[in-house]
């Protein structure tokens, strides 16, 4: 069975079998994480769709694929349309989408162990009738299935990690105690990996081992990974505190806490771990990972360690950008070529264990294309006076990277339109750097800040402003998000975010503008409460070439001068003395002569 | 039984008689709507906490009120600490502080009359085991409880309403088709009095009848009221679709529904709406109001309705405002006979049905609590040379108002802290009031702009920064609102919205600037997709002595005189000739010498 229609038709014949009306397909796997092993690509099987955000929804007569802003061009390139309709999951979200096209009284079936309650309630809520099923059905049909990934997992040493495993359970359990929760489930291999100490690479890019844990109110932890990946080392490591066991005791595991109250993330855990707890007869408790706000807030040791990590960071990127300076007029490489040299740089780098994520390196209208991944068939060359956006980052032993620059490849002035554009995304980059706010502010209330340049042009971008970042963890990291659909989770001192806004014009080019922060105490005497704000972590200059100073007030200047002062006297010290020369250059306070100098600016 | 102790013994009485360890009390009656009739009154009878905002939680050895930020100093004032903890309900919400409290598995009432599925979706969560009561204990013991009010209803005629009530039922009807939902539950009175075009006066200041109504997806309609409030008049004017029902008949009339797909407000709803469909069988579709939207986005008639209350509003708040110009430095008003003033003022104009909301006439200290209600014991002189804030508004036939003005009462030059506050609170409403953004932005997501320049200094409120409000109904109208909390409801054209930052300093001072918005199209010519801007509907002048020049930049400088310009042109006509020298006296550009004119905010 190997064409996408065949497998339709598969599936269809298997929900058939089960008294399924429909049934829906997550592109998660059972960890609702970012990244899924091919062992659980079901979506991608189904479909053809490889986009990292995404669900299907199969009805006897109909089919469709919806996912976000970034996939939308992708997902219609990847699907057939006489097979699959393609809809935007926020505009038109699923459950609706079934409600109206399913027949009334329809059996929904779904698998518990592929979304969180959550976000099953959405689909209660529109009058569904969703059944769980035991044994996924797309996995009766999936007859060439890969192997589960089963990569050792690795101490993640105190040098690195700032605070002791047992020290972080005895923090998770006074958490517990405190909600009267006699017991958590830890379903997201990040907080598993925090918790633990452990890192791992079952996964590209997100450098943990794949697992579940139960932690209960004094402390006592339960592992549920593949013991193939538990060397003697990490058994050591983890230490008598922590039993460990095979994934298939955790239903078990679960039945033990019969009258128990046993806190479940409601958007995080898959549902599975809810309905096993209550047909056991415990209480559920709703409530989010406990892990999830601990980890986001870094200790002082792995703040210094973003800051190490981003100064070698800074370094490998500056020679690419030098590089670039010359290989971009010269017209002599490719977005392929650009990036592997990019990695090849930081791989010089001590620490460097590999790329946070795919690097987006988009020329041109590839730039337009939000999540663009290069492959050998849209790769072109980067030509001489176009913009070129490079969107990539690393994982370091101490802290993990993302960095977005949008490069004038030529010698030619950049068009005014795009000067204009990029300058307004640089204003709204600023205002989130240079924010300051109340603690119990959540992200949703600062997005704004980023796209009013923009707005007032009638301009956008249809991407969140920030995600939140690990500590050689995963480079998106829950609970903070700067977005329109962010949760209300108020910032903390120690979280890493992004500070990334965009504008794309499609079929023409792209531009966005990233670099990672530190949230800090604001030192405010008059307040009344406390206040935060952002230290920028990432070093490394903005083209000035697309930069309209008339568009930019006096205080925005005077923090883009700084911010090259600061690259130009941190970095420059580590590059080679050609580089070094050129990024004193580059940074450079902006030009006050030729029309477009701080003169028009001031009003004088 | 009269001594608040006294209520709580019977309470818990009661509570052990019905075999419950705990009980939840609501302020909210069985619309979960703003104002309470005294018959349902039932949390100030209890604990004797009269806030618009509250719940109380009844255990068997501890009880506490909770609520928000600008009830905290009332609720202290006027509860008995030795019987009733205080809480801030969103830093220690009911239901964790329930788990944390009740013994393990204890049951815990509440009446599904009063609280919607939503809110008690919060119980659950938390693990709370709750049940719903068939009557409410507290009327059991209520011995003394007023009548439920019945005031006549009357219609809303075309000329204000703009659109009849047949085509707003045809609009609902297509809203339930397109959801392939049968019918819907319309709970919330304002609601049902804009889909029937009928007014009312069972509360105060709320100028609709108390009634719940039933929509089909034909159309049809089925009003659930006293009839002893519906004449033949008003029975005429509703006209053959829609029948009038004893709300006895309600029970009845959704246990018709069985099989059928009703939908129900999770958030505006009583729970008891959802359950009792439930148990008829009917399948629940959660979704908002239909209602909420089409009500919330005024049509032209309604608009222009505004337009003109509000030139009307302002021709009373703007001789209100030259009266205190003299009344203030001659210390010879009161808070009481301030606002009597200014409500006789309002009285004299055509259409005027009432206040829209009991006036805040707060002077010095006063001005700090939030929502304060002057009361006889509490009023005290307006003295020379202090900020006196006053929020009012109106109820006009053709639309309702709402203001703050702070104004400095004297002669003397007020302290440079005050006017450096007030002047960022004006940057925090002009930032509002000139807003562009894209249709789909929420108000959470602009919030923020209202408060940039007071955070920078250290500076914030406890309050949301905007509200709905309605055409000649509530003053406090969902969806959208300006805050933290804000549902990410989109906003959209014609929308009222108000603008009301402020800043409070407890024992001294507050400061509040609201003017209303409505919501318009944007015309950028450029954009991609539709944009949104705002019209400020609000005409009377800021107090020139509270704005700090120095701290505006140029656009704040000619946004303001332009305003000014604009209340001097608009309303200066419709005043005595004193009033009107006046306003063009205080409508003046703002003054450009004595070392804070505008040479310095230009740089030159």
């Amino acid at each position: 069975m190997s064409s996408v229609a065949g497998r339709l038709l598969a599936l269809r014949a298997e929900l058939q079998r089960l008294g399924l009306q429909g049934f829906i397909v997550p592109r998660a796997d059972e960890y609702l994480g970012e990244y899924v092993p091919p062992s659980a690509e079901r979506l991608a099987w189904l479909t053809g769709f490889t986009g990292s955000a995404g669900l299907a929804v199969v009805l006897p007569d109909r089919a469709a694929v919806f996912t976000d802003g970034r996939y939308v061009l992708q997902l219609a390139a990847q699907t057939d349309p006489t097979l699959w309709e393609g809809h935007h999951i926020t505009d038109e979200p699923p459950p609706g989408w079934l409600a109206a096209h399913a027949p009334a009284g329809a059996a929904i079936g779904y698998d518990p162990r592929l979304i969180g309650e959550e976000a099953l309630a959405r689909y209660a809520e529109a009058g569904l009738a969703m059944r769980p099923v035991d044994d996924n059905p797309i996995d009766a049909i999936w007859t060439d299935r890969p192997a589960a990934p089963c990569t050792p997992a690795v101490p993640h040493r105190l040098e690195h990690a700032g605070r002791s495993a047992a020290d972080k359970r005895a923090e998770i359990a006074s958490l517990l105690q405190a909600g009267k929760q006699d017991a958590a489930a830890i379903t997201d291999p990040a907080s598993v990996a925090w918790l633990l100490n452990i890192r791992g690479g079952d996964l590209p890019y997100a450098p943990f081992p794949l697992g579940y844990a139960l932690i209960e109110a004094d402390g006592r932890t339960e592992l549920f990974m593949d013991p193939a990946k538990l060397g003697a080392e990490t058994r050591a490591w983890l230490g008598n505190q922590v039993a460990v066991a095979e994934p298939a005791a955790l239903a078990p595991a679960l039945a033990r806490f019969a009258g128990k109250r046993v806190r479940v993330d409601p958007a995080g855990s898959p549902a599975w771990f809810a309905q096993t707890l209550r047909r056991s007869g415990a209480v559920v408790v709703a409530g989010p990972d406990p892990c999830l706000l601990p980890k986001a807030c870094k200790n002082p040791v792995e703040q210094q360690g973003a800051r190490d990590a981003h100064l070698r960071d800074a370094a490998a990127v500056c020679r690419f950008l030098h590089w670039l300076a010359f290989a971009g007029p010269a017209g002599s490489e490719t977005e392929m070529s650009a990036a592997a040299h990019l990695r090849a740089l930081r791989a010089e780098m001590p620490g460097f264990r590999g790329e946070s994520f795919p690097a987006i390196s988009g020329t041109g209208e590839h730039g337009a294309i939000i999540h663009y991944r290069v492959t050998p068939e849209s790769n072109r060359p980067i030509r001489p006076n176009e913009a070129y956006l490079i969107d990539s980052g690393a994982q370091y032993l101490d802290g993990t990277t993302d960095i977005t620059r949008t490069i004038w490849t030529g010698r030619s002035r950049p068009p005014q339109a795009l000067r204009e554009q990029a300058t307004r995304v640089l204003k709204g980059h600023i205002a989130i750097a240079t924010l300051v706010f109340p603690q119990g502010t959540s992200g949703v209330q600062l997005d704004g800040f980023a796209r009013r340049a923009l707005w007032q042009a009638g301009l956008d971008y249809d991407h969140g402003t920030s995600h939140g970042v690990g500590s050689y963890l995963s480079v998106h990291e829950g609970p903070v998000t700067l977005s329109r659909h962010a949760r209300p989770v108020p910032l903390a001192a120690g979280m890493i975010l992004s500070n990334e806004p965009g504008y794309y014009l499609p079929g023409q080019y792209g531009i966005r503008l990233e670099n990672l922060l530190l949230v800090q105490p604001a030192e405010l005497p008059e307040a009344a409460k406390p206040f935060l704000r952002f230290d920028t972590l990432t070093l490394a200059p903005f083209d000035r070439r697309l930069i309209d100073p008339r568009l930019l007030d006096p205080t925005e200047i005077a923090w883009l001068d700084a911010y090259h002062a600061r690259v130009a006297e941190q970095v420059g010290p580590a590059l080679p003395t050609d580089a070094c020369d050129w990024l004193e250059a580059v940074t450079a306070p902006l030009p006050l002569s030729a029309g477009e100098g701080r003169r028009v600016q001031r009003g004088g």
